[in-house]
């Protein structure tokens, strides 16, 4: 069953995994995975991909997607970040879509080396969270607030209906071209 | 009962009575009034207001809505516009809510000398015509897209809900501020 | 001199002053009121006006631009809020447009029993500070994410050009209808 | 030099990169292209990238881009669209940046059986006439109202400021999925 929570909208993910700029021999974390739809658009760019979710049900529906995609660079991982990182190489690159245990978590990936991290967020309070931290490690490299609204017919004429604003935080050692 | 559509939002009310700059002595006609907020929300800001739209249940209920907030300067008229503005003296201000005729309702408002008009619309294809009608008329002002995200407690954090993206056209005789 | 920060757009203040919901007989305060678009805008609907900043030149132009408007109601303090608050009665409602601190402003209002207060801001800790104050108050209403772009011509054809967003926080004892 | 009109905002070509899904054996033109960017963004995902401008010094510079980039799958032509892709072979999917002829251009790759075309606009005639256009022949899939704010320090803090609202208009004789 695909998780009530956790689908990031297609276009938040285009420009999350662009500012991500993945590398063939990346590893990529992605931590909060949900359906598992970051982790199946970022699979053919990178070397190895773990889709980590605190939820079995999370897990075990991307895990099914990815089968079906035939994706087989991305490994599966129950458990809570930043805790469940221990157990994994680097990360090099990361897209974190929850916000528990925020603050730990990137400060997890920066003293990993994480060359570039990209946090998705609704909420005002992650979004602080989020460059509050960051700037604190010196890595904070912009913050994106994203609106996409998509046509509709309405009367034979198009309207266009919003999506939720999204803030997309993204940080790392490297630098933003 | 409240018509299944017409209610133009608050914030979005907000702009258009103020880009109309309301008058005490004005007469003011507002083309569609649908659920009658925009009406209502004229009322004490100027001199008449002519409450039109062709559908019954919609004056029906607009109608009620204003006795019962005591507005007794607003007169109800079935019918449809630009018809409708034969029987009414100027106006010098205009709300148009409804897409329906809205070349021959800009140009009646026009050629009746109204001072300022405001189209709200969702639709690109009405914001084409509203500019272009206007534009040929020489009475074009400038064209707004607005949009509103509210606040929704999401985990105890806060998260912005947008409304649909609307855009406002202003023309008339008398030039913005 | 108009003074370089602190004029409010003229739709952001449109939508303050609908939620601010002004009675005739108020007394409200403009709190940061830069060039005075705030309380010139308000003057003709309440019964009287304070507009206070702390800085002379800005207190100074915004006195001239009410000379000119012939707004008799409005008076003028120079001075930083909340100390400046001691000095006048109530207010009923208030309009804060400056960060200036703001958690202190927010509780003397408070403190002082005002029905309505929002706060404009632009910044993403000026808008969580408004909300977390509000809320331990107990007199958070909600916030707005406003986004306003203007129609410009180009090539013979309309684009919009966007204004910053502006997130206006509104609070108070009176809940918002 | 760089030519003074036509780059597209990063976050704008993630997202109608993600749109094209472009794939590798694909044969994709970027009609209007500018600096180059979009030709060098799917240089390394298809077969081959034909970069078609009319202004010379467009092309020139585009074309040092991709030589200094190494991407050596994109072939320059200097030419008007629709007469200049006579010279080419298919495309399978374009993006078109620029509005000139836009109705031919669009009707040319739906002739020549493009799977799937991008048009990135700012003024609502071109909307519009990318959308009626696909509309009459049927392959009109979505249109998209994107809007990019980004963070910038305002006295410690952190403000957005917004990019132009850009529509993305879909099209082609796939099936979005």
């Amino acid at each position: 069953m695909k998780p009530t929570a956790g689908s990031t909208a297609e276009e938040v993910l285009a420009v999350a995994l662009r500012k991500l700029a993945l590398r063939p021999g990346d590893i990529f974390a992605d931590i909060g995975c949900g359906s598992g739809r970051v982790s199946l658009a970022a699979s053919p760019l990178v070397r190895e991909v773990y889709a980590i979710d605190r939820r079995p049900e999370a897990v075990e529906y991307a895990r099914e997607q990815a089968r079906a995609a035939g994706a087989g660079n991305i490994r599966f991982l129950e458990g809570e970040a930043p805790g469940v990182l221990e157990g994994i190489p680097g990360p090099d690159r990361a897209f974190i879509g929850g916000s528990r245990n925020l603050s730990a978590v990137i400060r997890a990936l920066a003293a990993r080396g994480a060359a570039r991290m990209a946090v998705s967020c609704v909420r005002i309070e992650t979004l602080g969270e989020a460059v509050t931290t960051m700037k604190e490690l010196g890595t904070f490299r912009e913050a994106l607030l994203l609106q996409v609204a998509r046509s509709r017919d309405l009367a034979g004429g198009t309207m266009f209906v919003p999506g939720n604003p999204v803030y997309l935080v993204i940080g790392g050692a490297e630098p933003c071209s």
